[in-house]
């Protein structure tokens, strides 16, 4: 809370309106679902509803609570209206719909309703997130950590005949058993010619006899999300499969070596790229290097090509290079990567040389 | 999309932007993350990116598909505006961010950046999506039945010591292996005092040995999301318990049979409170009756207390009164009801005589 209001100090506003859950939880605790966040350089304070008393007040640090019946982010907005020496407040406009910024200036007195609201720079709060302090990197640790046990349990499930569902049902089954709130995002389990699909969803076909599987899946953990990815071989790879696996593992490798602290996002990514374009790969490699990620499973910064913000100590990206062979095949490796005073530090320590099942 | 062209013609509107994927996909069926949809009284074009070509090409009807690498509502709005006779195009204010927005009418001709963008009417393309077919409802008696399943199987799964999250993990597990996509929203499992929280997670707390215990869960098939409660009880009830189920029984059942083509929601509402109120729990159902559901596992009409909007045969709304006692239990229960021209049918027929385990 400190970091936001002195860049609410440089910003020159007097007020600030928090709606996006991720930006609340991380600025004041509270996980609930419907709430929004005021806040002036003298105090903030949580608006939600009913349903919420006993969670908010169980939940909320750095700032009192206040339960409403209509929606919160208006009673936040005409709270920061009524205080005194408030005569603007920032507003997140990548997070405020068009119908949502009606609502709230009409709840506005008439005299305020063009002059009251600021649409923010892009990702105000959001930035602050990208460093994340000694505790989050605990718990993103243990999250990372869970997803290697994870990749551990599920090597030992395929047997003929498993479908990809089934794969990715053992694997988020498993997940909740050893304490997951829940999955990052949609479990990837894609094999054969569909792991050429960057984003292939599990379907309810058999894995093949012989080809790459990928595996991309992540847990949450006290909020926190992990991200990783594996593509293993199921029976023999052909020396063509081996060398491109070996061309993306280098590049993969050679991204988290470029990771230190004041290193710029696009000199990471083109670590991974310039091994790919080496091996003629360039054009199978199709998406960024990486990602931030936190309490969201994308966050700033992105590591991708010609990006120019530096990395700095306590961020956590994703490092995760792959190439794409319509028809073929497909292959991708992933690790966090946290930034440290002396480099990156992968929380994934799953295997990495090819493994063949 | 013969009735979204009427519904543009009536609205004045020459053109049409798209970009809530479930709108999208209910109206040319493309499943991708990553789309906009164009629409004028000419015709329809998709807009997507090169991860998509192969699935946009299996997908998508009554729509041209064109791959683009610049954001896809961007390069749809641009189409829209080099049309002929396209002076105008509505977007929808409550899925469209204000930098959404902003960067739309950024990518227009300067000439058209005030007034080629006009805000659609509430739930323009939404309140569509209300009236299934029989395709759809076919699909969605399927959604309701495989629910069904779901709580048949994890009745035999109650042993001593399982926690709420065990619960919700194998009834996600069984969803997944009987065909589910995925569950509809967070899986609900609150049990003794716990269950008087409308919204209770799964906890790594165990089952107790005596009160309510409510599971509130839905499984997504082919896109459309299903949604059950019921309550159960541990052990043996006391009259006080009994009395209490009962009533919600009674008002649920109650507002099952007030829905009929023709009635407004708040009729159906009312049946269901009324039946609280003279029991004396009015203020222990603290939400609406119900809501629609489809694409969206919460969609209009909302079925609340003094909503005019009508039911129509082929919508299908959840009807789920609830009373929360603080501290000491709650209980809920929800069935899918479709609207027919003879009445309310039932789409998840579990038993709702109090279950003793």
């Amino acid at each position: 809370m400190g970091a936001l209001r002195r860049k609410l100090t440089r910003a020159g506003l007097p007020g600030l309106l928090v709606t996006h859950l991720p930006d609340l939880r991380y600025l004041c605790g509270f996980t609930g679902s419907s709430a929004a966040l005021a806040v002036t350089r003298r105090g903030a304070r949580l608006f939600t509803d009913g349903r919420y008393t006993a969670q908010a007040a169980a939940e909320t640090k750095a700032a009192k609570v206040q339960i409403v019946s209509n929606p919160p982010a208006v009673a936040a907005v005409q709270w920061l209206a009524a205080q005194p020496g408030v005569e603007m407040a920032g507003f997140d406009p990548a997070h405020t719909t068009v119908a949502g910024l009606t609502a709230l200036k009409t709840a506005l007195p008439y005299r305020l309703r063009r002059s009251f609201l600021a649409a923010l720079p892009v990702a105000f709060v959001e930035s602050l997130r990208q460093v994340k302090d000694e505790d989050e990197l605990s718990v993103m640790r243990e999250a990372a950590l869970l997803g290697c046990r994870l990749f551990e349990h599920i090597l030992n499930e395929f047997r003929p005949g498993i479908t990809e569902i089934e794969v990715a049902a053992e694997l988020e089954h498993q997940a909740r058993l050893l304490g997951a709130e829940g999955m990052s995002f949609e479990t990837i389990v894609a094999s054969g010619p569909r792991s050429a699909l960057p984003h292939g969803r599990a379907t309810a076909f058999a894995l093949p006899r012989r080809g790459f599987l990928t595996l991309d899946f992540g847990v949450i953990l006290k909020g926190y999300c992990s991200d990783m990815t594996r593509t293993v071989f199921l029976g023999k790879p052909k020396p063509k499969e081996r060398r491109a696996y070996a061309a993306v593992l280098e590049a993969q490798e050679a991204a988290v070596a470029a990771v230190t602290s004041g290193a710029s996002c696009g000199e990471v990514d083109e670590a991974a790229r310039g091994v790919l374009r080496r091996e003629g790969l360039a054009e199978a490699f199709s998406h960024s290097t990486g990602h931030g990620v936190g309490l969201e499973i994308h966050e700033p910064p992105r590591v991708g090509s010609g990006q120019s913000a530096r990395l700095l100590p306590g961020m956590v990206i994703t490092i995760e290079p792959g190439i794409y062979l319509p028809g073929e095949f497909g292959i991708r490796i992933e690790d966090m990567v946290a930034v440290t005073r002396n480099g990156g530090q992968v929380l994934t320590p799953a295997p990495k040389a090819l493994i063949e099942l």
